[in-house]
Parts: C-alpha cells; structure tokens; sequence
C-alpha cells in the first residue's frame, strides 16, 4: 500500500548564475525553489507516492511561484499566506579546486512567522502514514523549534512514522540555543533517522570517545532514542568540487549494512544531494520493509544521480534509480 | 567649473524576469543595481561629473558587486560594509495594457543599520560642491530620516548647494510617521526639489486648493522654504505601459518655463526615469547656471532617452542628449 | 458558490523561436504547452475555480511535463497515457506587417487515439456543475467528434452547464466532413457559445443573409439550438501583428450588450487570446450571473491582459482583471 | 526564364547586444553576416534566383562562417580567402528616440586587399545574366574602385544587365577621393539605379536646383548616364528608430511611378532595408519586366517585412511578399 | 583524385535542453539537424569532398532549415518535398552515471513516404563515385528497405564503391521484419561495412560462437558478403556518461589492424561519433588507400574530436584531425 | 604597507562562443576584456592593492566598456583615447582532445599608435612602488619596444621594482626583429621575472645546454641580468583541454623552491592562468616578502583557481587563495 506522507518546512528561492560564473559576475540569475524538505517532498512524489507539505508564504509572486513548483511535481502544499517575504540563497556552483558557495539571506522569511497553535496538525495528519521533518526548521527559531515539537507529538500519537534529517548547518543556529540543547527532544520521536557520526555530540548530545566506529555511535544513539528503528548515514569523499564518490550505510540496530560506491565524476549540481538521499531511504523502507540493503541501494543510487542534475530537486524516476542499481550506469545513451 | 557632487543613499539589487515574461514565469532574472540616488550619481558620472555616493552594503558578493557597477561608471562609492544583506526589488515589466510592477523586499538592509554620527559628514563634504539626497531614504526608518538631517546641516553649514527629489511611494512609509511630518524639516535645506503638486500636501504639508496651477503651488512652495531657488517637475502623459509623452517644467521664483514634450512611443524601461530627469536638471543647472529653459531641456531629453535603456541608470551621453535636443530623433541610424 | 468545472480536449507542445526570430532563423525554441481548452482549464484555475482536465498524453517526458505544467496551475489533470507522441505546433511571432505563423505537426497524437468508452464520463461529472469543450476536437477526426457526442449527452443528462468555443480552424477539418455536418449536432446541447457570425453557416449549417447583424444571427441561433442561454463574440479590428483593438459582445436571447474597447498597442503574444476570452466568461457569468454586462467587461479586459503575456495560458489574476475594468490601465508602474 | 545574377563586394561580421541593450551593457553579442551587396545576394536566392557572390575573405573560422551563412541560403560564394581580417560592424539597436548606432571597424580586411587582374570576369560572367554591385565598394579604397570598373566593363561588354545602389556612406569615403570624382565613371555601366535626390551632386555630380521634383532630377540622370534604363527610390518618413513609414518609386524614363505606402508600426531591425529593395527591385524587374508597377510594389513590399526580421538579410518569401502586396498584412495568424 | 559521394538518409530534428538540464525541465530546446546519413555527408563535406545527400522534407520552415543547414557545409541536397513532417528526437545529454536519453517521434515523416521508383538513380550517380548509406532507412519501413535495394542494385551496376554502417537500432524495427531477414540482402552489394561483432547474427545472420575473436568473426562476414572489402568496427570502454575511451580495428580480409586508444575525459555530445568515424574511415580510404592503418588513425581521431563538439555533426577539420594523430592533444591552447 | 602598482599594457576585446561552442557553430559570442598585464592589474586590484594600468583606446563604446571593466575591480586606468580600433580575440574554448583555439584580429590598434615621449612616466610613477609590464608589448612592434625602455629607464631611475612576465607568443613577433634581440635590452631592469627554460636562448639570448635543470638556467640569467633578485616559472603537466595539473618554482639566488602541485580536473577556462601567477606572485613577494615559499604557494593557489573561472581575470580573492593554501580544496560547499 501507498504510504501517505507529511513534510513540513521552509521552501526558499535560490538564485544561481549560469554556467558556472560566479556570483560576481552573474549578469542573471537561474532561479529555482527549494529547501531540504521541500526537496524531500517533490522526490516522493516523483517516486510516485502522495505528499503533503506544510509550509508558510509571502502573498506575492514568489511565494506563488514556489507552490506552483511543488504542485507541478504533484505534491500538494498546504500553505499559509503570511508575512513578508521568500527566503532567499545564492548559490555559486564551484569548480575543481574552487568550492561552491551559498549565501544565505532567509531570515525576517514568511515560514520564520509561523507559530504553535496555527497549524492544525490533527486534521493534516489524519490521513498520513509518515511525517518527515529536518533539523532546518528548529535552527531558525526557538518559536520554530517549539512549533516542530507540537507537530511531532501530534504525530506520533497518532502513529505515523516519523523521519528526520539533522542537517546540521552551524551557521543557521543563532538565537541562542546550541543544536544539542533543542535537537534530542525532537529526535525522541523519530523512528528513522539521517545523520553522520560527526553530528553525535554537538547534535545529540550523545557522547562520541575518538575511534569510536559508526556502529558503535549508531548503537549509542539507539539508546539515547530508543524509538528509533533505523539509522542511516551518506559518506562522501571530496575530491573536489566537481568530482566526489558517495556511499551509505544503515544501521537497524542489529547490523550495519554499507552501499556500492559510487563515483560522480562529473557533478552538474551537488545541492539537495542528502535530501535525494532522505527521499531515497523512505521509499526504500516503504517498498521493501523487509530489505534494508535495498532500501539503502535505492536511496544511494538516487543520490548518485541527484549529482547529475540542475536545481535543489532530485528529478530521478524510480526505473532510472532501478536502472543504475541493477548496474547500468551512464554509459549507454538510452533510446 | 565641474562640481563635485555627493549623493547619499540606497543601492537595492534588481531582479527582473527578461523578455517581458511575468514574474510567475520566470526561469531567470536579469540583474541589475540601482536606485533613486546611485542612479543620478551613476547618470552624473556618465555625464563626465566627479560623484561620491555614501552607502552602506552587506559584506557579500552582492554588495560587493553592486560597488563594482557603480565603480564601472566612475562614481567613487564610500561604503560603510555592515550588515546582513542588500535589499532586493523585483521587477516585471508592463506591456500595451498590463501595468509594470514592483515587488520589494527591502527591508533590514544594511543601509537601514546606518545612523548618526556614523558618518564623517565633514570630511566627505571637503571637496564637494553639491549634495543631492531623496524622499527615499527618510521614508525608510526614523533613524535614517535623522541621519538625513544631520548630513543636511552639515552641508547647508559648508555651502554646498543641495537638491532633492521627493520621489513619494506611500508603500515605503511604514514606520509611523506621515511623510508631511518628516520631510519639511528635511526640504528647507534644499535649493534644487523635483516634486509634483500633487505632493504638496502629503509630502511637504503644503495646502493646495483645488485648481490652483502649478505656478501657484510652486509658489506657495518657495514660500513655504525659502532657501528653494528652483523647483522641477516631470509631466507623464500615460497612454499605457508601452506608450508615454512626457514634458517638464521648471519654476525659479519669477517664471514656470515648460520643455518640449516627447512621445516615448516604445518604452525599454521606464524605472529610473525620475532620476535620469534629476541627473539632467542638476547636470542642466551646473552647466548652464543662467539657462534653465536649456538646463530643462536637456533634463527631459535625458528623460526620453533613459526609457529606450534597459536597467535602472541612465546611459545616455552629454552629446545623446544634445543630439535629441536639436531635433535629432531615433529616426536615422547613426554611422 | 465556487462552480467546479470540467473540460475536455487535447495539450499540445508549441515551439517558438525567441526574440521574434524567424522558424528559419532558430537556433532554440522556447517551450509551451497549451491548446484551447488547456487554456482555459489552466486560465480557470489561476482565477481560483477548482477544474479538471481530462486529455491523452503519450508515456514519455513530453506528456509528463505537459501535465506538470497544468498541475502547476492547480488544474488537476486527468489524462490517459496511451499513444505515441504529443502534438506540435510551431510559432513564429509576427512583427507589423508579417503575419504570425503556425505549423501544425499534430497528427497522430495520443490524444487522438481517444474513443468512445474509454472514458468513464458519468464518474468525472459526477463532482461537477459545468462542462466546456471547443470545435478542435471534433475537428480532428470522427471519432473524437462521436466522443464529444458522448460526453455531451451524459453532461447533460447529469444536469452541468455546459460552454463551447466553435473555435472554427478550417486547415484542421480534414477527414472528409464539413464542419456543419459535425457541429450543429453537438451544440445543441450547450447553454453558453463563443462565436462569430462568419461560422454561421460554416460550422452551424444556419443561413445568413447579407447584412444580418450579429443582434439577428444570434436570435437565429438560438432558434436553431434552442438550449442556448448565451452567445458571445469577440471582434477584432487588426492593425498589424503588433497592434490590435478588440472588444467583444454578449447576447442573451434579449439584447446584445457590447463591451469597451481595449486597444492592444504593444503585442506580446495573440495565441490564447479567445482562449482567455472564453475563461474570463465562464467566471464572468459564474460570478455575476445576473449582470452580463459586468461578466462581459471581465471578459473582455481579460483578453486584453492575455495580450501582453507570453505563451498560450492568459496569466492575469482576478484582480488585475478587475484593477484593468475598472480603469486603470498599465500606465503606472504598480510598486 | 530564371536570370543568372552575379554580385560583388564584402561581407562584413556584425555583432549587436541582444534585447536593444546598449553596446556598453553588452556581456553578450549576437552575431550575423552580411553587408549591402550580400545581402541583395542572399535575399535574391531566397527567392529562388541562382545568385554567385564575389568576395574575399580570411582564411579563418570567422571567413568561413561568413561563406557557410551565404551557402545555407543556396548563394554559390566565390571567394578569395586571403589578407588577416573579416571586417567587422557592432550595431547598436536603437529605440524610441535614441537612434541605432553603427560603428565601423572594417579597414584592412580581406577583403581590401582585392586589386585589378586579381579575378576572371570573364569566367564569372560567361554563365551570367545581370550583374550588381554598390556604392560601398569603391568607397573603401581607389583600387576597390578601379577593380569595379574593370568588372563593370567587362560585365557591359558580355551583354549583362548592370544594377548598383549608391549606397552613399559619407564616412566612409576616407581615401582623398569625393564619391563624385569615382562614381559617375562606375554609374554609367549601369542599367538600373537606386539612388535619392540628394545624392545627385554629392555622388553623381549632377547639379540639382533647389525645388527640384524627383522626376526632373532622374530625368536629368538618364541624360548624364544615357545608359540607365530605370532609376529607383524609397523614402522613409522617419517618426523614430521604432517607428517609420516607407514607400518608393520608379522612374523608366517617361513616367515616375509610385508604390503604396507602408506603417512599420514595431521595427525590429531596419539594417538592410534599402538592399531588400534593391533585391525587390531586382526580382520584380526580372519578373514583371513589363509591369513596373507590380516591381516597385513587390521591392517596396519586400522592403516592409525586411523591418520585422533580424539580421542584415531579408527573409521574406516570394509568396510571403505577394500576400502583403495583396493586402493581408500582419493583423491575422496564418495557420 | 577527388572522390564525388552520394549519401542517402533521413534528416531529423533534434531537439535538446541547454546545459545539461533534463527534458522534463527544459524551458527551451537547443535546435540541430543531423541522423546518420546527413552526419556522414556533412563530415565528408566538411573534409573538402563533394557530397550529395538524397533525402525527403516536408514543404515547411522545417524541412527548408534542415537543408540549409547542409548546404552551409558545402553538401548538395537533392531532396523530395513532400510528406507532412519532419522527423524528431529529444535528446537529454546524460551526464556521470544518468545516460543520456534520446525520445523518437519520427514516425510518419516525410522520409517515410519515399518509394521505389520515386528516385532517378541512374542520373544521381552518373557523376558519382561512392555511395553510402546506413541500416537506419532499411529499419524504417519494407518501403525503405526495397528502395535501398533499388539504389545498391544500380549503384553496384554503375561501379560505385558502397559502403554501410549497419547502425543496429532494435527499437526502430517495428514493421514486422527481423534486421537479419533484410539486411543481408543489402550488405551484399557493399564494400566497406562498419559493425560490431554482437552485431553478427542479430543483423547478418552470420552465427557466432562463444568467444570468437573479431577476426574470426569478420572472416566469416567476407565469405557471407564476398563483395566486402573492408570491415571496420569502433569499441567503446564506457566510464559513464561524461567520459570514455575508445578505440577501432578494421579488417582488410587479411589482417586486423588496431588503433591507438583515446580517452574521451569530458565528453560535450556522443551523438554522431558512428557517423564521424565513417566520414572518417571514407575519407582516410579515399586518401590513403594503400595505409589501412592511416585511414582508421584517421578515422578514430576524428571520433574522438566529434565527443568534444555539440550538435550530430563533426566539425572537426583535416588538420585538426591530422594533429590529434600526431600526438598534439588538447593539451596546450593554438594561437 | 601596501606598494602602489602601475601596469603598462594593452586590453583587448575577446569574444567566445557560449557552452563549448566552435567559432563556427557560434550564433552569439560572449564578451570578455583582457589581456596580459590588464588580468595582471585586476587581480591585485581584487586583492585590495591599488593599481593603475597604462594603455590607450578607442574614442568608441568598446574602448569605452574595456576601461569600465577595470574601473569595476578599482582598477585606475590612464588611457590615451586614440586611434582606431580595440583589438580582438576571438576565443574557443577547448575540450577533452580538442585544443583551445584563440584567431588573433589585434593590428592596427589604438594600443599600436602609442609612442616614445607620449606618456609622462615621471608623473605616473611618482606615487608608485612596482611596475609590471610583459614581453607581450614589445611584441608589436618596434615602437611598443622603444616604449616599453623609455618606461623601463625612468622607473629604473626613479626607484621602482619592476616585474616582467616574458609571455612568449612567437606568432606576435612579425616586424622583424626575434625576441632575443629586444627583450635582453628590457629584462635588464627588472628585479623579479617570470619565465620558462625553453625560453632562455629565443627571448633572453642565454644558451642552454641539453639537460640543463631549472636551476642552472635560472641561475645563468641572474648572470646576464644582475638586477634579477627572483626568477619564477609555472610547469603545467597538461592531460587534455580539460584536466590539467600544475605547480611552480622560483629561485631566488640562492634555491629554487618548489610549490605544492594542483590537479585542475575540470577546467572552466585556463585563458589567464600565467597573468594570474604573475598577480599572485607580485602579492605574495608584497605581503611575504621574506618567505618565498608562502609567495610562491600563495602564487600557484591563485592559478589554480583561476581554471575555474570564465574570463581573462583572476575573480579570486586573497581569502579564498589562502583557503586554498591552507588545504580546503573544492570539496565542500562554502555556506
């Protein structure tokens, strides 16, 4: 059966320059729309499955642009019209040795005004399977982080599956909270969780000796969440900025199951690659509950070709993400 | 002699969809740096005028190149770099019936974290001989409204001639003040406003009785600050946003000389065409001290011509201007 | 009370040299999807009316994001994936005196491997108050004629209103009948026609003599189809392919009311205008059903807008119907 | 019978910003070639007439392209691929008032560095049946004059039909020599002039009196160059670079006859107007040779559409020309 | 001696996004012409050979610009105009691991609706040396297939040397026919054949046994086909999508002479690399016909720069072919 | 503190095909500005240095643009507004195997016309610490030889440190005089030079044996050039067009120290890249001036970058190089 799926987050405008010009030099911007779990959101729906996104924005064009965008993928927005305007970032795509670049200038944002008690979490979750949320939203505000804890308790007590993402961007927490503080009260009702060995202390709060394995980290968390049922987490090595090769693993308490390899010898646009990832992992769960290397198959191998596409969206198909997964990779034109 | 001209003022960046597409449909914008005060300093510099133009910018690649353009002209920008961000406006362009149309999202700029005593006024005024400010920058914040009256007495006090455009969008004032409570203080500092009569209450708290000619409301006016020596206005006939005729007049304490009037019958890009009319005036005014029918002439012919040119600033050349003035039209190409 | 609404026909692909480039000249083509009844679907839904789209589209990315791009509208599309090509048609804008240009290449297109009882038409209607179809479809083929006939018989014996553009374009009746041997015997069943009086008797087989007016051609028609309740007209007074005046009228059975005349002076785009028309009448007599006049102007003013909009789908919102109606033309830039 | 047309002179490159930007805005230039007698080349096999084209080009990626555009038309270009340079023209799109611009940087190209003896009129002629050049050619240098009148003489000697447009270019004529010290020695070969009334003294050195209609001045040509069988002439109601009005006439010795006139209402490129004439003028000519009413109304015909298309070269059709001539102009889509 | 080819094919549409976007993202197509044929006849053209190209177009702006484009290479089209359209494909440039996808809808085209008897062969290959053509017409229609067979019966009778590419294109065989029950029909008139070795049953009806070597495998196609003179085959490491090697081998009945290997890092457009090794095989046995190894070097190095170069066509010239064989790669920049 | 740079040199007008486009594929040409010493004066503009460049233009729009450009960075041009024409350069990107490609079109140039006794070097460098000019200028011609002494001379006498980038193009040397017979006279005043072995005996006159090293080279022309206190030279191991790798070394006297080596995987465009060393190692031995290892990492990191970046100039800045340094390669998106 179709699971049905809830996101909830801020979807921003991002301004681009073309052909790999730098901010600079940009006499245009590529405009698209997108955020972690709006990208989440219109993955899932082009894999196939009916997605909600919760979400607030300015009453003018921007924000009616982003909604018709979800909308063209099928995802159906439920958008409050409120307050003054679209978050923003540019993004410089990088090159070789050049690293990308995003400036960020979202705050003062439509979604930034959204408060507990607005939404009406009852009635949007009551026909959903599966509620997924981001370590973005609570980074924003404290009210924000509150308005996530509402939503997750309404969620699960009415039994949805919930996923999150950390998402750990240092630079996005400012008003006076560390990540750890706020973070394991929302993660406490996650069933699946993304996030990388790294994130352990300064996210969770859960202590990390040096040396210490991802298997064991993962172990650590289940513990300090026992809720959580899945752990998963994206390896990337960096060669540069146009290069990298990615694996996966996941962890279901019991093993630690590690991805095929992939090398993206050609990155067109790495943005939203995790969020490719984030989808990639909940259709994989929902399709082959009791397969979890091919979940994680999935979810890497949809990874792998978000690096191949423009825009923060992974534009993949589930016979493409299978494709590749079975082995045939870009080599062959397909006619 | 050339006068050495300071502004004082906004740089916003512009984001426009190109070819006349709406807003909604963009998949692009072109960019563009400008607004009311760097435009007559850029169009002022074009003209062959030493301009400094006092701002602030956020301490990212968008204030950093929004400098650079106006560097590219020759203006000398003195830049307090602080801040979060440049405030932005989208633009989409009108066409035949369907009205141009401005979106913004200004506010929390880094030129609205400037305020008193900030500024060396004293040291920036040295060497200058004109100061030219808008109705823009008090309509912001109270705080820049006072920031404007500080330069205001500093320049009156060491001579400089001043001028200003009461340039009034009712959208910008926000901050709880009428703009009729605010900008008399500021314009009995000035010798040189462009403005309308249909300001003259709203904005300068003047009363106008209905029918009275411009003449007597100018009048009133110089009444009203008697430091004023000469008051412009621009005159748009509207046919649609494709289409306009436009003329001006001039009014000096003892006559109202009225321009030429041209038909703009194939409208590039009507923003900026207020500040094109205030770069000719003041340009008019300097260049021929004892000649303000000339002096207006050639302000409305910069005028017509900013609306055949793409962008914010005016690139028409002295001897463009000329050209038109002496009866040359678009009519012939010239080789 | 919002009328939900249905409407039946075929999307295609328009490619289009930018620029007013000519076919000849292009190195690119923009990219439309749209055709007359798509349009007014899509032109519906940006109005706020909740509408359905029911068409084929070939298994491939063409159909996909040919029903993206109504879903981006909020049009939910119900389509059928069958077939093996979405149709095309090329356009080349025309400029003053060189008449725009369009080259069909829709021949067998998903759409027209449509028959009788694929569709389960009783299911479709069931949710909805009004049905609109146009005379493209009928025109493709006999078969898609007896599939109209299907569709129209159970609109109206499950009550809808139902609206049709005779949409007369005689290079598209090719499969050996005439237009009146097809039309009459599907208009029969409408309350609400957009027609002209130069199809009377080309597509409704109803005689005119010369120098009937359009108040009497009209009062024939009803007597012809007598569930008629309104008939409407746009006319055209053709400048060139840049420049047009249009206005448009309605009759009722009593009076023909007449609309104000808009003139266009600046085209951007003609394709869709009647296509606009035809929406901004549905909502017009859905949102005043008692005042003609008021649903005419809105009408009428809506085409105008369509002019200055790039591809087929007229993008202008209620409100900039309305602001236009009630005066204000595009003359001032709306900040 | 199809005539067999020669003509000789330079290609030039012309790079244009796009979207009548400014050349100081340009990041971008688009690209064409063509100069007055290519164009009439070009012009002439589009409609349908065997043209060979006689130049000289670099032996370069840019001499090439030059060839390839004159090939994809069917032109046979022969050509002498010698000297360091294509000569180059950046136009300046204007608008409204703001005049187009042309600025030349065409010294020193290959084409320049044609002497006498360099080419075998005679082979070129032997399969010929009319001959063009312009005034263009000898303006550029003394031996580019001299190398016209060798080809003028042998042309006259083998029976062909000589057409030339003076062309007159003031700044062009750099090399010591006045336009009315070269030309008459070239003009009396010909058999068809085009050419205005205020050239006669400065090209032709026939004096004209003031007051003079264009009938006595022609008649007057045709007595100093007994030769010429038709003189030909347009004339441009300048309202602006947007906006003209064009018609023409003829003069064959007994009677001057004029065209209808036309509004170019929305000009999109005016830059080889005049050779759509003289290609106009040519076809009809060849075609109507008895009727030249019907060739002046095809030249000016011609002429009108050649404003609405991009490029130096007319792409203007036959039947396109004929349809205009008819009376349909732009007002209606052809589908 | 100069050798005069006659090609004989189809030409298509292609139709791509710019910068590596998806076509489900694409707001507008990059336009070229090109299919295997028309790829070969350009390339030769391009070498400086004289190449004819026997084709069918629709009477439209389409099938007129897919001739021009030709005839700016110097090719000579000899071309139907009939039919109703012009054959397409979406191409998606693949980009790492997402291949690059090619949409046909060239069905019905006016290729199609060429037939035996149509084509004057005797004239078309009086003055011709070599003809080739490809298994993609004789895959299109038993129509196609028997007009092949007409054009090979004369073409051998008259001594042109033939030469095929087998071109295997499963999806295209739809009409009912296995490729082996045709094609051998056909490849017994040539000379020179270009295929692979999997190729051998599915195409020839030539039975492979498990690990033969390509020169048993080509041995046993010169008995099948004793008229072949040389086999040719080209073999591709793929990475992925973005980077290859490649090498070739040709067969001479008696040795199997290798190439030197190259590796393709940045691939810009693989579509046409066939068509430009058999221009290029063509050319180097026209030139070199005694140094089998020279042709294929040549031949193999102009593949490898076709991957370099967007569109269908090879625009690579004999010198920059001739370099890359002598070891200058792209390494250093040619001034 | 910060040393004031002057700069002698010409600017030149590049124009490039978009999107890996050949020259003769190209419908539009992107436009650059630069050349030698004016992408060596921008970048250490962009560094935060203040720089003026000595050169002359055109009294047109392009020399106009040029100057704009590098008032963008701070740049201060001095520029003689004389002769005819900007110079061009017409640029092809190259990719995998096929060779970047530049068509010189730069004779005749207002750069050309300067001579001796123009230029009153006394006043220029009297506020100026260093200058740079390259063996790019004397070149041209004997006069531009003559120039550069004179130059040479008074910044010798007046006190300056003077850097040279010998910039060997043997295609540039067309007056008759070799390279080792001008640049020996010029080198002998410079006190820091960036060359490479292979040219020791063509530009310098300095013998080399085979099998000579770096060092002994390097040292031999400290012998002929006494006042050289650092040699400098780039070494770029080049795979393709499009992956390179690079490193450099300098000798100061004493050793010859080596940097760090850069794989560039992806170039955007190398075109630069030695003007960007010669920025960098100006800056380095600035701001480092007792730690040539930092000077020379801070040098090649600033090359390295530069191949990501479209244009002439160096658009990286002192943070990002150092960044680079400290080992923060592309890898991973700056937020």
């Amino acid at each position: 059966m179709s699971k049905r799926i809830v996101t909830f987050g801020e979807i921003l405008l991002r301004l681009s320059p073309p052909s790999h010009l730098r901010l600079t030099q940009a006499t245009s911007f590529d405009l698209y729309y997108g955020c972690a779990e709006a990208n989440v959101a219109a993955s899932l729906a082009k894999f196939g499955l009916p997605v909600k996104f919760i979400t607030a924005v300015p009453p003018n064009e921007l924000g009616e642009s982003s909604l018709s965008m979800l909308r063209s993928f099928g995802v159906e927005p439920i958008a409050f019209t409120q307050g003054k305007r679209l978050g923003i970032y540019y993004f410089e795509q990088g090159a070789s040795e050049r690293p990308g670049k995003v400036v960020y200038d979202r705050e003062d944002s439509s979604f930034s005004t959204l408060r507990k008690e607005m939404i009406d979490w009852e009635t949007i979750f009551k026909d959903a399977d599966w509620f997924h949320w981001s370590g973005i939203t609570p980074s924003l505000s404290l009210e924000l982080a509150e308005l996530c804890k509402e939503a997750l308790v309404v969620a699960e007590n009415m039994g949805l599956t919930i996923s999150a993402d950390l998402n750990y961007r240092p630079t996005l927490w400012k008003y006076g909270k560390h990540a750890n503080e706020i973070m394991p009260n929302l993660v406490q009702h996650c069933d699946l969780l993304l996030g990388g060995i790294d994130e352990s202390e300064k996210v969770l709060g859960v202590k990390m000796n040096e040396g210490e394995t991802e298997e064991i980290v993962f172990a650590n968390w289940m513990k300090a969440f026992p809720k959580l049922k899945n752990i998963t987490s994206t390896h990337r090595m960096r060669a540069n900025a146009s290069s990298n090769s990615l694996n996966a693993s996941i962890w279901n308490g019991k093993e630690l199951l590690h991805s095929r390899e992939y090398n993206v010898s050609h990155i067109i646009d790495r943005i939203g690659a995790g969020d490719a990832f984030m989808a990639g992992i909940i259709y994989g769960l929902i399709t082959w509950p009791d397969d979890h290397q091919t979940a994680l198959e999935f979810a890497v191998a949809a990874t792998c070709l978000k690096h191949s596409i423009s825009g923060d969206i992974n534009l993949a198909t589930v016979s493409e993400i299978k494709a590749l997964m079975s082995g045939s990779g870009g080599g062959r034109v397909s006619r």
